[in-house]
């Protein structure tokens, strides 16, 4: 089925709902940032399946808009005889903007499940505003579209399992009663959640449906009284019903969950950000509707002590995997190993540790020039042999039962040149003062940003990315609402929060280097007149690459610093490695 | 005249106008920071006169509400058995918090020239929430208590003048035109100014209405067509008239505004920060109005050539006056002088300068203990002689024709113990590293402030104030939109723009240190493929402390930099004082 063929068919179902235009964006209705196949409608319509990117279809003519790093692929991508590519720039809103030039008198369709409350009120004010019409539709065109063709994947329905109280540290009961409590200071009856790692933590439920990330497709909703979970009801065993039950949660099929909210005949909270518009809809049949933050999402992402130990626990075991890695790559490349095959064998050594429930996210295995591009996917056309004379990047984690990892490293397997050894020092000469920041309560990610790059602003170089993302606990790799960027959050890091800190360097065409550890926010010990002062604890307890350190370019603190993380790897690391690796892991963690 | 007495006129005024609470806040109609003693209402009824602080009067108690800076003044100043103080904390704007629990069915008296357009809304939405009511009075209630106690001052009537073009680098007429070019991209038809920085930029004039700001109490109307300058005709010489009158602008009285404003019949923009909501009422009688970010705000901020040319040489004869200072103090400390006749010795050395007018702000002049007061302003009874066992911190400015200045020094005149130098030290450490900053185009303030903060954090240490504040031509010593602190300020730092580095540590009962210098934002030459990256050109150009630094702190870094700001002075300072201050200045300035 070509890609006009499609569009044909589309472009009949918008004619039969009288549209002129029809959004199709990335998201699915849980604003997942991995889409399940069934949903992946964009790619689907467009041809284009990069992680970013949003398509509008016209009764003539359809639009991709994507950014920077996808302008190559979306050209190879896209049938340009039907498709015109808009390239993306900085963080407008460019559909918007199209449309608010574009649309006179136009009627544009949406699924409201695929569009959240504020972006659905703003184009509606847009349409509005241009004598058009924004036109909320019961059904998903594609859908319509694939259905007639056959062409339909069923919703994964894979099983959902207990997440234990050793892992999460709050048993299912306790997070209810104290979300209870947070619906009184919200002054709500109800919350109704649609983001599946906040159902999954609350719940305390893991499953598999979201590749790379352990989640459950489903809805919550939870009152007063009542905590229901709306979910495939055959994901649910009879012991893990049981559990929930034990907990006062009920089981509702997923698709009764519209209905169930719509006659509440209450009042419900709904997140402002990320519940869709459809969820409105249903919630204001009968109720009354607040739009606030969810609060799950600022209690997740400050880790309690057992989930803090969790993931110490858990970055062991990922470090003896990658040390096993490493020395194995460092015996083997010069046998043609590539990319693929690395990153196959790096999964290979996380298997054998113990609770491994598969990765966080794609890995990217990136030789030369492949480094060089910042969200890298190794694929058969691009996969390129390791060999000894450039950087090879390598950006990996897992999931463990205890908690999630996501660590990079870029290595050298022969002699590097001098401005490899500087810049690949500059880097780590930013992640370090990061790692080595003592900080007041109050400080935010945007504050701290600098540490990282202050080396290369000093040689008027820079990466083109933030320096770390938030990490959840057996959950999603990327968790909001910390962050660690030049931009504004808001947010400040408090004791529990898990950061990632990863600087980088990006020669286009020739390498990357990017050097990643996932930090915990730590208190320091001693009493400050200031306040509390935090810092961070090094999670990832991974060497870095010795044939790439300039030593010469280390402060004294870069140094001793250096030393102490290394006396962690001894005596964390060192006992989890054979007798062979541990003396070649010795060598490399003799620095100075 | 007791408070007492003052308050019970000031309930009649109450009574009479029907209100059972009276808002007496401290700015003027003007959003001044310095306000002319005609219209210091709120020192008037409350006794206290530091520079932040509200009162709030009802029919049978008296509140001010301060920060923590001035908790101690306000107990002393204050007559409890009337008044009662408000220790307001943190950035809670406590008066509306207050006034949300306390008013029921009460009716809150305000005058509109007092109280800004966003706030006016507020709290019209607190008393409306509380069954109450606002009401926007004709009258300022304290003005007609002073008039029948013929207790009444004169608004300041000093003569304005123009400042020439070799000054201020653009002509009046060249800045209406691009103020026009603003009406333009702004959708209306006239702009109306109340802030008086704001419009002695815009029509190069300066005055001596208001203290250490050259400034002339007015307003500014300027439409497609039109400027109008609103003031007393009086202050305006028949040249000035005239030279105004060839840039196209028209003089009217002060009083006129309002009434003009209401019969303009058209489309006009306010400050959606700055201009009261008395002005909002005016312009609402026949125009729309549009709320907006004053245009000038900006454009000011970002000095032209010609300005930072006059910046950099008023810093130069700053500096010589200072220098002069620290010698005369160096050989005259021991015969008894204080922090009173410090100041006024280093005002003199000032005037020596070419085309000093005044100061910029009272000089905060404070010995040991006294230096630990942020705020500190020396009087007879806190005045302390300077000695050489403790630390003496010194912050002040001129207003030169050619610029702005705003120095802090901190000195110590005998031997100072190791913890002493180590805490100057550290200070001065952070305080070179913001100043060596090179930092991409999009940086703001609040990306960059930590980098003050680093080395006394590492010592779980801090201040409590932003590092930097942006600095006027010949206008106000703290203007907006940038600033460096850890708060959001969302304005990226451009060249051209003016801020302070002036990072401190106090340590209260004993001593305080800050080290502050003005610095220009300048482009790095060299290019990058990260856009254009920025860096400071250090305005201030003293010396700082020799006895207070411990070099076994600096680094490699520090060394370097000291080494070439101190060949800075060396070049544009020395040939500017004796050659006896000449060799004296020589070994101050050889550190290594």
């Amino acid at each position: 089925m070509t890609i006009a063929k499609k569009l044909q068919l589309l472009r009949n179902e918008m004619v039969k709902n009288g549209i002129d235009m029809y959004l199709v964006p990335s998201i699915d209705a849980h604003n997942s940032e991995y889409v399940p196949e069934c949903w992946q409608r964009r790619p689907w319509i467009s041809g284009f399946d990069g992680s970013a990117g949003e398509v509008l279809i016209t009764l003539d003519a359809a639009y991709l808009w994507t950014d920077g790093r996808y302008f190559l692929q979306a050209e190879q991508q896209l049938d340009s005889s039907v498709f015109t590519l808009m390239k993306q720039q900085g963080f407008v809103a460019e559909t918007e903007v199209w449309l608010a030039n574009n649309s006179s008198g136009k009627k544009l369709g949406i699924d409201p499940r695929l569009v959240g409350i504020g972006r659905t009120n703003k184009l509606q004010e847009i349409m509005d505003g241009c004598a058009g019409k924004l036109v909320v539709l019961a059904d998903n065109l594609i859908d319509n579209c694939k259905q007639q063709l056959n062409d339909v994947q069923a919703i994964p329905n894979n099983q959902a399992y207990a997440q234990p109280i050793n892992y999460t540290g709050l048993s299912t009961a306790d997070k209810l009663a104290w979300l209870r409590t947070e619906l009184a200071n919200n002054h709500v009856n109800w919350f109704a959640f649609n983001v599946l790692d906040e159902i999954a933590w609350l719940f305390n439920v893991r499953g598999a449906d979201i590749e790379y990330n352990p989640l459950v497709i489903s809805y919550a909703l939870i009152g007063e009284q009542q905590a229901i979970w709306f979910v495939d009801l055959t994901k649910v065993s009879g012991e893990l019903k049981q559990e929930l039950a034990s907990s006062g949660v009920e089981l509702l099929d997923y698709n009764q969950f519209g209905d169930y909210v719509a006659e509440l005949n209450s009042s419900i909270g709904l997140d402002d950000k990320t519940a869709s518009f459809w969820m409105l809809q249903q919630a204001q049949v009968s109720n009354q509707v607040k739009l606030l933050r969810s609060p799950i999402v600022y209690k997740k992402a400050v880790k309690n002590a057992v989930e803090q130990d969790g993931t110490r626990f858990a970055h062991q075991k990922d470090a003896a995997a990658m040390v096993n890695f490493i020395y194995w790559l460092e015996r083997n490349w010069q046998t043609g190993v590539d990319e693929l095959i690395a990153s196959d064998k790096l999964a290979d050594f996380r298997a054998q540790q113990d609770n491994l429930r598969g990765l966080s996210f794609a890995t990217i295995s990136g030789y030369a020039a492949n480094g060089a591009i910042i969200h890298y996917r190794s694929t058969p056309t691009t996969n390129k042999v390791i060999k000894n004379d450039s950087l090879y990047l390598l950006d990996s984690g897992g999931q463990y039962l205890e908690g999630t990892t996501d660590t990079t490293r870029t290595f050298h397997l022969g002699e590097p040149s001098a401005e490899l050894r500087r810049h690949y020092t500059l880097v780590l000469k930013g992640h370090l003062a990061l790692s080595r920041a003592k900080f007041p309560h109050g400080t935010c990610g945007e504050n701290l940003d600098v540490l990282a790059r202050t080396p290369l602003w000093n040689e008027l170089l820079n990466y083109r990315h933030g320096t770390g993302h938030g990490v959840g606990s057996f959950l999603c790799v990327h968790e909001g609402p910390q962050r660690i960027s030049q931009a504004f959050s808001g947010v400040a890091l408090v004791p529990g929060m898990i950061v990632s800190n990863e600087p980088g360097f990006y020669f286009d065409g020739n390498y990357g280097i990017r050097i990643e550890n996932l930090c915990l926010v730590t208190k320091v010990d001693s009493d400050s007149e200031y306040g509390p002062f935090y810092q961070f604890e090094d999670l990832t307890l991974i060497p870095y690459c010795k044939r790439l350190i300039d030593v010469s370019l280390l402060s004294d603190e870069d140094r001793q610093q250096l030393i102490k993380y290394y006396e962690r790897i001894k005596t964390l690391v060192l006992p989890r490695v054979t007798p062979e690796i541990q003396s070649w892991l010795l060598n490399e963690l003799d620095l100075f």
